[in-house]
């Protein structure tokens, strides 16, 4: 039986997640249903992809995906459904999907009348991913749309001395996570978040002793920066955007 | 196979969800366990009413709801069994079920002398799901009750001129959801919190600008008052209890 | 089918739980997963062991129990996998399975070298639990190790007069539990908590007013110290490792 996973903003203590799922069990009966977060800081568009990007390529073949941070719900933004592979996705269009493949396709979702305004994700995207889920095609949901909205990833610039990042999530342990992917990298670079040299880099957090500033690269096959033991974004005071930047010069 | 939901005050850091959600699937091999929430402020049987009124009906016929905010737990008050058209329910005599409708039936359950006077949704309630879920009749499960406890949810007055009805919920995003059902107001009418005026009732918050108040018919069918993407309890300086008013006058 | 536990200190916000999800998902379809907690206080192994220790056997037989609070991940630490029983567990070699039963037997994982350094949860542990929850038997994952890494439980000590013990575990509702086992009290007897006497033992919270102070075996099966509808970590400003004797003399 498929798996449909959910990623919103709607936190854990009001009955809007419940709510999607009584739909989604309702339409599509047996399903097996995964939270994957719902405490994305509310209306961060830039938060869902990075964690949508870190996730749906996990799951199974055939599963949905509903993904709904959604500042524009009840505006005319589009509602869209897409796939990418063997996985599926629905969600409102603005930019959350930028961070799928480029062969993606996507359809536009008919919006009923009934559909409350200031909640789509139940009446919308719920009735879609379930029909997604129990054997639609994407094509039998909407219209083919070719152009979507765009919310490009920040990119790194590469030199030949250095690359220069930023960064782009703050995990609940205070680590910094970049947008410097590995492949530019090399163990023992120099690396610095702003002004502040953190040590060369390193394979992991357990290289330094606890207490420690280190940068490394992370499981999601980028730069991050740590404190052992400890919080990077409390010990360093930078957030979302902060500049970072890796050395790339020949070995000393 | 068959569904049950949980809805607490447990929170999610501590063993007791996982302990009631252990003794389920060794009594219901196979059952699909559905998180409504456990982040009910504690003891706070008001907001689980509210919870549980716009959650039960959206699952399917079969489904059983687990409802524990039970501060009066070990005390002489009674656990029930409940059922209302094809949903089963199982909590505390304190009024929770105040928001069933009319026509519920309710069983007193025994309370066996090896329960933990501090712990019924283990010991107690979850067994019982447990029998509703695989296939138990109500009656098999205690002795009808035709009294509960009663803990009426507010009503709104309703005059030529105005609504006046009051704050009964806060959600995650700071929104003020009301007691005003959406067939006693039009689109258009003014609305006030307090003495503050919010403008005119409208479709969604989407029909005003980013930072600006707006009063709109909720999801849950009920008048809301919001900031667009900021917080009306925030910017308010209102809770549960704050009256809010409607006009009903001819339109202007 | 079967049921594999989540036990983490990873949090709800990031995509670490969904990660894991999704390869448990791919390698053992069909799996119940049960979130016991992602909310243990980041790098305690105290907390995890005490939740571990009240949860896992509630499950039916033949679930399997990850178990990831692992500040040593990269280090030299080893990878375990474990059964007692008819219940199987993976998790890091830091002390977390010194509260399984004393015949449980254990194995050494490999490491590969393509899994991430910070993310053995994902790339080590989660494939072992998948293997197990789909048939594999124990000898299968690595090979046995009679040593592991043993943090011991705080044991209270007792005397004629009196149990000493202390505080292990503080619960979201404030409330103190303690490593004072029922079976060496009675129901009468006094309690102080540092200098601060709580009255005598008794059954439950409800036997005391709303706002007092009360000690009472609690449904894990110690004694523990609350505050009717109240906190008792706020009111007494005790924390775990406070001490907590329970008088032993014969009845005055």
């Amino acid at each position: 039986m498929s798996i449909i996973t959910l990623l919103t903003d709607f936190g854990t203590a009001d009955s809007y997640v419940a709510e999607v799922k009584g739909v989604l069990l309702s339409r599509a009966p047996g399903v097996t249903l995964v939270d994957v977060s719902h405490d994305v800081p509310a209306g961060s568009v830039r938060a869902a992809q990075y964690l949508l990007a870190r996730t749906w390529s996990r799951f199974p073949a055939g599963t949905v995906h509903l993904v709904v941070v959604d500042p524009g719900v009840g505006t005319e933004r589009r509602a869209l459904a897409a796939q990418a592979g063997a996985h599926h996705f629905v969600g409102p269009d603005n930019g959350l999907f930028t961070v799928l493949p480029d062969d993606a396709r996507f359809v536009a979702l008919p919006v009923l009348r009934d559909a409350a305004p200031t909640f789509h994700a139940r009446d919308v995207f719920a009735p879609a991913a379930a029909r997604l889920a129990t054997g639609a095609r994407l094509d039998e949901l909407g219209t083919a749309v070719s152009r979507v909205h765009r919310l490009p990833v920040p990119m790194p610039r590469v030199s030949d001395t250095a690359v220069v990042g930023e960064v782009v999530y703050v995990d609940r342990f205070g680590n910094l996570v970049t947008n410097i992917p590995q492949e530019v990298v090399r163990i023992g670079a120099g690396v610095r978040v702003g002004e502040v040299a953190t040590g060369p880099l390193r394979r992991t957090f357990g290289d330094v002793g606890s207490g420690k500033l280190v940068a490394y690269v992370g499981s999601g096959g980028a730069v991050e920066i740590a404190v052992r033991d400890g919080s990077a974004t409390a010990v360093l005071e930078v957030r979302v955007g902060a500049l970072v930047s890796v050395d790339r010069g020949p070995r000393a």
